[in-house]
């Protein structure tokens, strides 16, 4: 990454935040003090980027974050960031709207933007705010096609932030755990990955259903799951992949949204995965993975309550932590520490997911199958 | 049917046994007696064809049956017949080889024979049980396409004889416990069906994994179970299919037997469904229905023991009863009485899953997706 010096001078003075206690109002400007040789204790400053409801639980699931808190707030509706502000303690001078966020650049308090607008503004809002010197942590999908994601993913290089893409999944301990197993080869060779993620979409009008604005139907917003979670499972990237699209509701799934489509995925191993994307099925959310030598299933697997597993050698009920707690602390030590996560959450994680995503939609639409580009 | 009035003679002579006590060691020809008007308590005497594996399994839970006996034996190795023969008090006259059951015409002990020899040989031995004058119970697949399926179909129609099928899970409680679920409207309307069907086979030299007696692989044994039960299940005849074959093991399963398929189907209604065949995963075993108002599940669904359902209402727990019990008490009164089960097992049922196969097999050959004939 390209060296930015006056952002090094900032974050050195944030990290000396570490010889100083914690205040849930804290929100001012680290004086400088003590370097430590692990600066484990440094928090990272977040704005958040669309105050919708997702950031509202983001929001709400930070406040146990012992490394990350909300600094800034960003937001086309004035109502919004005067209400926000108010709950959270952020001062009139960290709060943006779409217009003049570009200025946070010469924000201090303000170490990272968190981007969760809809899908199809991800490109812009995470170059924006790249250019501005800060770090990007990007909702999934990261983009809406893998060519827009490589821009981003070239932004964030050539500004030398970091771009992390929201996969709370990363983090949560029964899914690690049934990859810790994999990767232990406790399930011995993993021959198949199944997973369902969808759910029955309520309000006709809302942006996850504006192919403008979402890029796409389920599939960027839930089948995502199946697809990050069959890479994670399997533990390797697929090459091929075969897809079939159905709309049963034309009227609420327009053209461009779509509404249910499964995909398969095929593994260099020879394993294969078979995935259920869908916005029109409750009684879905769920992950299995099938080796030779035993098997782990997640259900719930996604939801943002606990998960629930089992595996062929019991039940696995590892404690529930707000999974976005959970991401954001963990997101802090990448940032700020260079931690590395079991599962990566950069930018080649969520371009890899939209080249699977491009190549799904080809699938659908050639009917035929698809190689998926490394 | 044709009328076959000297069956329909020795038919009404069986019949008569309702007047008679029941013995276990009964083989003989009935004695006439009265006709009454609801005859349910006549047996069905069935000879076994085959003495493999699966016939040991069929002639134990056939000991429980209140309906119908064993009352006639073919194979091709002599010491089973003796073994058989001895264990189940056969007498040597009812003992018959591939080259003389054609005999079996004449005898009046034995009103159907159960075909379970291999595969590719279902055609040549149900179609000569037919000419014999007897019906036909055939063990799934009933064979290897759908060509010589219809040519069953109307051999046994030409002979005026039934041809039933051994699909043994549609006699079984708590998948007639969904099937009862999903036409009484509690699941609403069906979206979504899954099945695991899939084992990792043993003995690399066992006529399954020999293309010339199987007719295929997985697909023709165990993904059967999928294709079937996704028609039931839905409770619709699909129309399409799209299906990916993968070979990690080509050793073992050589040119023509298929180790694992993924294949997807599409139904009239817009329900869709997700299956896995395969011989070389074990930990699977799954039906999963999905519909607007609610879920059901088996697991295990098609295995020899005991199915374990659960809905989005609770647990399915009906009691156990070897599924080969209930099976040929049941086509006792499907061949003597007409009754009509919930699920049929007919001939036509056959050629459907037969079509399917036959589809399926030219969607992995092709890539593309394939109509399914009515």
């Amino acid at each position: 990454m390209k060296t930015n010096s006056r952002r090094d001078f900032l974050h050195k003075l944030a990290a000396s935040a570490i010889a100083m206690p914690f205040f849930s109002s804290y929100t001012g400007f680290a004086q400088p003090g003590l370097l430590l040789p692990k600066q484990q204790n440094q928090v990272l400053r977040v704005a958040l980027m669309g105050l919708g409801g997702y950031a509202s639980r983001v929001a709400k699931a930070m406040q146990s974050c012992k490394r990350a808190k909300i600094t800034g707030l960003i937001s086309g509706t004035p109502a919004k960031l005067k209400e926000w502000g108010a709950t959270y303690n952020i001062p009139e001078r960290n709060r943006y709207n779409y217009e003049n966020f570009d200025t946070i650049k010469d924000n201090p308090d303000i170490d990272a933007v968190y981007v969760i607008t809809p899908n199809a503004l991800h490109h812009e809002h995470a170059i924006r705010s790249a250019r501005a010197g800060k770090h990007v942590i990007c909702e999934k999908p990261m983009a809406i096609n893998a060519a827009e994601g490589q821009e981003m993913v070239d932004a964030c290089a050539k500004a030398g932030v970091k771009l992390l893409v929201g996969y709370r999944m990363h983090f949560e301990p029964n899914t690690l755990e049934v990859v810790r197993m994999r990767q232990a080869g406790e399930l011995g060779q993993i021959m198949f990955f199944q997973g369902l993620s969808g759910f029955r979409i309520g309000d006709p009008n809302q942006w996850r259903l504006d192919k403008a604005l979402a890029g796409g139907g389920a599939l960027m917003d839930i089948g995502i799951y199946s697809i990050n979670g069959a890479r994670y499972m399997v533990g390797e990237e697929p090459v091929w992949v075969t897809a079939q699209e159905t709309k049963t509701d034309t009227t609420k799934f327009k053209e461009g949204v779509d509404e249910t489509i499964q995909f398969q995925l095929g593994f260099p191993s020879g394993a294969v995965a078979s995935c259920l994307s869908t916005y029109n099925m409750n009684y879905l959310d769920r992950f299995f993975l099938n080796g030779t030598k035993g098997f782990a299933e997640l259900q719930p697997a996604t939801g943002y309550g606990p998960t629930k597993g089992r595996t062929n050698k019991g039940e696995l009920s590892l404690p529930h932590v707000m999974h976005q707690t959970l991401q954001m602390d963990a997101m802090a030590g990448i940032i700020l520490d260079n931690d590395v996560p079991t599962v990566s959450v950069d930018g080649q994680e969520g371009l890899k997911d939209l080249k699977i995503i491009d190549a799904i939609y080809r699938a659908c639409a050639t009917g035929t199958r698809q190689h998926i580009p490394a």
